[in-house]
């Protein structure tokens, strides 16, 4: 299997050390500090010959003018990295000590970026999203704090403790025999195919999230799942679990909502659309786990 | 592999149904509508040679003066079943309709109940926990209303739509030659030993997960990862994904922060844990995923 985009992030998290307010405070005043900026979720990136990360000094960091609290992403040799959210000042930046920065959207940055960097922006897209629609507790209404170097927010009012949030989603490759059935999606152009997917619901395993979703949409039954690989997937913030569904038959009923139209194909046409020579199917680049799964299923892997 | 708790829920979920206000107004006024009364997040249940769901009429349910709109959990038999909290008039409840009822804790349920009606138990108290701590927006404080039936919450202030959340947790078996690593977490008695686990980070996949979390807790490198079975854990509401993780060595080295101690068992010793009979080990029972993956792995499966 090739590397699935946005997985690779190469931090230690420093998950235990996090809890502790002065080391926190420590990596905060750190001269060894480096710090990537966010604007609305877009990420300052630097052009030379290939794009990479802009990575601010703490120094510079440290005399921004911006609401937004340092998140701490984790250490990579001994080195504390933060993701700071600049939305309110991104307009009027002060020199930041990097010349040809841009703030740049994550999802193509997925494929242009080194794969460790790939996992760094998802991690950072994910972490202030959160950050920014979670300023007020779900329970009382009440403004939140960031905790744990923004592992966390809490609530002071009523002592509530919130924590990110990551969805757990199915997306599968349904097939039998040598087909299988991918869907096209509401407004899509004739043509573009992926699998099925969706979000798991409350008290249900992968695989009876797997059987719901597939009958919901396609109306297919399925027996046997099997689990391939997963991908986080930083729009806000999903973890895709891939599987192989196989159906009990090729009776397809799309129920029209979601799906406009379900079709079988063979390995052939599948290999002729990874290798963009199908003139009658396209399916989603190497950026989604869908392109990985539809691609191991017709290498039969 | 032996059912695992909590999965099994026979509802329809009616996922489309449910986005059209008109139909969901039908199912709440229906005659044959049956409600799961919850209070403090314990379910009524009905107790007479074996426990069962006390199931509620609407007729009785519509004249309740509670606080909390009902929740639709789904449909069987074309009959829908709602969840409706109480908690504000537990201590004063009118006659319902049936004879010996009394409230009960979900996890005593799972393994009391049949499957299929654990599984019913495992959603209604993850539904009706998620509705009780987002009564207000995370992003502008305002208060939010239930929506789609109860599958969301809508924020009339800024308009954003909330869905219930489920948090993906990694739990594993490390094994390694013919052992395998359990720990006892701080404040466990001598001899209660259970699988690593964590919840997946933001920007991971599971592998990571299992391979970062394994590092943080006992110390050890993993390289194979096989994801082995899924369980809905409704306290509050977690995927907890099973997995069993090959270690790299036998050289562990406990965090101390959650774990206090980790050992090697080999399968005869696990064998006898789970069967009851050893005197030196004991490990959670049938109603956590870790004793399934366990015993899974102690036979080779």
């Amino acid at each position: 299997m090739t590397h699935i985009p946005f997985s690779g992030n190469p931090f230690d998290r420093a998950s235990n050390q996090r809890q502790d307010d002065v080391w926190v405070a420590e990596q905060l005043a750190s001269p060894a500090g480096r710090y990537l900026l966010l604007s609305r979720l877009e990420v300052l990136t630097h052009h030379s010959e290939a794009v990479e990360l802009a990575w601010i000094d703490g120094a510079v960091c440290r005399g921004l003018d911006c609401a937004a609290t340092p998140v701490l992403l984790g250490l990579r040799d001994g080195m504390p990295h933060f993701a700071l959210d600049v939305s309110d000042i991104a307009e009027a930046l002060p020199p930041l000590g990097v010349e040809g920065t841009a703030f740049a959207e994550a999802r193509g940055l997925a494929t242009t970026l080194p794969a460790e960097d790939a996992g760094i922006v998802a991690q950072a897209r994910a972490l202030v999203d959160w950050h920014t629609r979670h300023r007020y507790c779900g329970a009382c209404g009440s403004p939140t704090v960031p905790a744990k170097a923004g592992a966390a927010r809490h609530c002071e009012a009523c002592g509530a403790q919130h924590f990110p949030r990551t969805d757990p989603v199915v997306i599968m490759v349904v097939w039998r025999e040598d087909r299988c059935l991918l869907g096209r999606r509401r407004g899509r152009g004739p043509g573009a195919f992926s699998c099925i997917a969706g979000y798991v619901d409350q008290a249900e395993t992968i695989e009876e999230a797997v059987r719901r979703e597939v009958l919901e949409e396609v109306g297919l039954e399925i027996d046997e799942v099997v689990y391939h690989a997963s991908q986080p997937w930083p729009f806000p913030s999903t973890l895709m679990i891939g599987c192989f569904a196989h159906a009990t038959s090729f009776e397809a009923h799309v129920d029209e909502l979601e799906i406009e139209e379900a079709r079988w194909f063979t390995h052939n046409e599948i290999r002729a659309a990874v290798a963009g020579t199908n003139a009658e199917l396209t399916i989603p680049g190497p950026v989604a786990i869908a392109h990985h799964l539809i691609r191991d299923w017709s290498e039969g892997l």
